[in-house]
């Protein structure tokens, strides 16, 4: 049986897991692919740390230029994070010659388009399936056997932390500081857990589906991005009683005019699939003209999952090598879309506004929505909790408008003095 | 650019979704995948009737070896169903060189041994997406990119007509009866709905699913298969009360002693993502060893949903044609697995039964249940509302039991007289 060398640059989290999903899983490998895969070499600049697996220690060295120049090393998997020294490291092994297998969604969301090219140049694939939604099998899936579709629209839950944090925040009631100290205590969320919760880990995922489902590149930093710290219990109990769930949603979706994309805490009808995605699972959902409603769910972080996306990368390559298959050097990810790019376009939204309690007051705010052309499906006003003497909270919910009209006519209302504040606003998904 | 043609027999349902799937995305196929398409000869016994797509007459043959037997034709569409003559003609094509595409669960789940022994033979591929959760692809996402794992457990929602009948009747409290009469006026159920409501075609869908995760074969009439003929609107609003969902399920599990495999009505917590799968949606749920949870969801019929499976797999077959690549004949279905086939074996169960309304009644019940080991986790007692004087509903689910205990015990239960008659029994899924 051919042995087939893989060196591994980091030997964190993922790395950990890959490390054991191949241990865990070499008999079967080498029945079902026919090969066996031998990690060669690991980049570990802190042999003295205590990884989650054990590694015979000359395995490892701190010099990455040892793996990549490597005339034995077939595949490099990279799984260090961070878009640099990553992305050099990536281009260089490329440049070698070398397969690579990357789970940084980070490099690939910023670089994807150098790297692939650098892949195609050198005859080399380029793959990546755990960069986004850890193990579940999406980029495969939707670049491989679906090329039979032409996709409209995706909407994923990404990020496991911000969808854990949301989910006990619904099941308990409680507010968004007390979640994030439970689950740092839980380890679902870091000690500074901004990459996630203000929406940037999912920004760079969402980046690349939009590059892997509708061939433009659009830099993370240029989708609109609204993260769940400013989410509030009220809003997730009165979400609850109009019928939706409040998800931190990556949203991508042709329209006649162009692309628009947004990450923003998003109320879901409780009748969409992705609705029950709950804890710190993930998934993505996506509309085709062939194939309709398909939806992807399973654990979007942790080492053996994550693990076993980056593996099963590894061994497909690995087949095509034990074959001397021509490689499938097709690039997944597309950038020349002439689509044109439009950011956060139209949709329904979701308003709670604290008003003076008085009468006329809803009319008055009714009318300057009306003036700006602004339909109304849902009006809820409440007895205010505090202050019931002076201020009211008015929920609405309207129908498919711009964000930008929307904010102007917000603007109107609360410069009116009708509203003393305009508490939230978020995205409402249609099914 | 290369063009590969291609023969399909049969152009119903599935046929027409295959042909109109590839007349919708034939530019951005050829721009993807770099190869063009052309269905060239079509089997259709009967040319003069009307079908969901234009076809050119002249494609149409009479006879299956005016396409099998074609040398321009390299990939063979069986889109006919029914075990034969699709059966024959199969293994009459890939004797004579050609790749097949099927769609055909009934034929696989009873031939796929031999089906997939003539492909190796012959160095040609068998592939058939569409046969199992039609538009989903589940079969490559696990075949493929997922041989990193192990797969200890697989539940499927496979058919769409009866989980669009469940739905009717959880949604609307109606019964069977009335909602079958209505999903045939939809069109979602047939006029003789057999095959769907005995839980036949979900026992095709999980055979083939046994042998791709588990490596067995077992044949549908071999697994233990209940349909929802007899599932009442009072079971399922007894299972709501308790947390649960009423689906049709083909479950598999590898435990200790060997493989357990059924199919039949289940309940499901609310809290598991396959309980939101609802009306004719389909969705099929693993547990890996490293991947953990994973589901998979999306149209299980429907023409273009299973026609886009169908051209997927065409697509991957012209790949490799166009690239002269090594055709990768590893199979997918594998028989050869030593674990023991079990079949119902242990599980959490829900039962109604009537009883007699008498002082202890529910005491000498307990102590029956008892004397077989069966442990009791939820009981429920209600003032029966027919006939209160004499009768009583009583509800019980129990701790994981074998089923032919279970069987047993309940029999000793009516048999004293305590219970006048068990009128459901049905399997619960743990999380």
């Amino acid at each position: 049986m051919k042995t087939i060398k893989v060196g591994m640059l980091g030997i964190g989290n993922v790395g950990s897991g890959t490390y054991l999903a191949l241990e865990m899983n070499s008999a079967a490998i080498e029945k079902s692919a026919g090969v066996h895969l031998e990690i060669a070499k690991i980049l570990n600049r802190r042999p003295d740390v205590k990884r989650a697996v054990e590694v015979p220690r000359e395995k490892y060295t701190s010099d990455p230029y040892e793996i990549i120049n490597d005339p034995e090393i077939e595949i490099i998997v990279e799984v260090m994070g961070g878009i640099e020294p990553a992305s050099t490291y990536m281009a260089d092994a490329l440049r070698a010659g070398k397969h690579v297998v990357t789970a940084n969604k980070a490099a690939l969301a910023v670089n994807g388009e150098m790297l692939q090219k650098l892949a195609m140049e050198n005859h080399v694939m380029l793959r990546f399936e755990a960069s986004v939604g850890g193990g579940i099998p999406i980029i495969n899936a939707v670049a491989d056997p679906l090329v039979s579709n032409q996709y409209d629209e995706v909407l994923g839950i990404l990020n496991g932390t911000t969808n854990y944090i949301l989910t006990k925040m619904t099941e308990n009631g409680a507010d968004y500081d007390d979640v994030l100290k439970d689950a740092q205590k839980k380890g679902f969320a870091e000690a500074d857990p901004s990459g996630d919760v203000e929406g940037y880990d999912t920004a760079n995922k969402l980046s690349i589906l939009i590059s892997l489902l509708f061939g433009k590149g659009i830099l993370p930093g240029d989708i609109p991005t609204t993260g769940i710290t400013s989410v509030s219990g009220i809003d997730i109990s009165y979400a609850t009683e109009f019928g939706y769930k409040i998800k931190l949603i990556g949203h991508a979706k042709k329209t006649p005019d162009g692309l628009t994309y947004s990450v923003e805490p998003t109320l879901l009808p409780l009748a969409h699939p992705m609705a029950a995605v709950s804890n710190e699972f993930n998934a993505v959902f996506v509309r085709g003209n062939a194939v309709d409603e398909l939806m992807f769910y399973g654990k979007g972080a942790g080492p053996l999952p994550t693990g076993s996306a980056v593996l099963g990368d590894v061994i497909d390559i690995a087949n095509c090598i034990a074959k001397k298959a021509a490689f499938d050097i097709q690039p997944l990810l597309h950038y020349d879309s002439k689509l044109p790019s439009i950011g956060e376009g139209s949709s329904q939204y979701y308003m709670r506004m604290t008003a003076i309690d008085q009468p006329g007051i809803l009319g008055h705010i009714a009318s300057t929505f009306a003036k700006h052309d602004i339909g109304l499906q849902s009006v809820m006003q409440r007895a205010g909790d505090n202050d019931r003497k002076t201020s009211v909270p008015l929920i609405f919910i309207c129908y498919n408008v711009e964000r930008q009209v929307l904010n102007a006519c917000l603007e109107e209302i609360r410069e009116e003095g009708y509203a003393t504040s305009i508490d939230a606003v978020m995205r409402v998904q249609d099914r």
